[in-house]
């Protein structure tokens, strides 16, 4: 199983893919797609737009997963973010993959183990769980790493999950846990 | 000359068509392209995207004008619009069209001559400018219509005043008055 992260900018959007290979995640590609703050906006869209579909031509990604991006932390370049997060998601559409959106506390949490980490906890962590000598270059990239561990981690708990129920009914898993509440579909 | 306004939204996105014959505004087209909030984010941006694409193979603009949103203004919806307005700029700016962004407050001014004007008033406006018997509907698409004619007068006052600047150096037009501050490229 193939899985790209996608972390949504218009002037930075870092993609890592990771392979799951008999239990074990793999590091396949990262790296970041830059456009040209020169250029006027809906260029900007088009290269980014022509860059990712390459990428998910070139992965054949079984699951593209994006951060879903929050605006009241983020309202300087909201706009940019929300624009370049609807090109890649519609992009991953159109290339007919599975998508999954997770914020980015479910991230940390599900990688770092708790939702206030910082990006260097994070970034470590992405290096020790993909056995990389040293945290992935550039952030953006690391970021996406950590964005498509996050969704290998929340489907192994989700299944767990379902089996846990299933074995002890009524045993009080915790509300939400290992809910699918970030898959976009 | 053709100009497509596109209100952009991800529930309901209204679209306008407006053609200058002869210094003479004409409606061409109008109406608002829906998605079913059923349906996941992703699927509903490719049904807008191909929507919007057949809209713009159809009617051949010369100029698609978006409206800029601002994300303090509209929280709740402005992840969505964001997207939506990320995929509206992406298609003009694939299919090639020349393309133009205008704040509400720039259309109000330019429509109704006052950036308080209330909607209902901007969609009066839009009906006596376009000799109409009545405001069109749905308000949408009186909101797409009012994007179009926003960029025609901009641009007509925009050639006005460089001519003005030109005979009458240094005469003092106030300020931004023309200004093509709100042209994307």
């Amino acid at each position: 199983m193939f899985v790209l992260g996608i972390d949504p900018g218009l002037s930075r959007c870092g993609y890592g893919c990771v392979a799951l290979d008999g239990g074990r995640e793999r590091a396949v590609a990262a790296g970041v797609v830059t456009t040209d703050r020169e250029l006027a906006v809906p260029e900007r869209l088009a290269t980014l737009r022509g860059d990712l579909r390459e990428l998910v031509v070139e992965l054949a990604p079984d699951v593209v997963v994006v951060e879903r991006v929050f605006f009241q932390t983020n309202v300087r370049t909201a706009m940019s973010v929300g624009q370049a997060s609807g090109v890649a998601l519609l992009t991953a559409s159109e290339a007919g993959c599975d998508i999954a959106e997770y914020s980015s506390n479910e991230v940390k949490l599900a990688v770092a183990g708790y939702g206030s980490a910082t990006k260097e906890q994070v970034q470590r962590m992405v290096a020790t769980l993909l056995g990389l000598g040293q945290p992935p270059r550039p952030p953006d990239a690391a970021d996406a790493l950590a964005l498509a561990l996050c969704h290998i981690a929340t489907s192994r708990t989700s299944r767990l999950g379902v089996v846990g129920v299933a074995r002890r009914a009524g045993a009080g898993l915790p509300a939400g846990a290992g809910g699918a509440a970030g898959v976009a579909r």
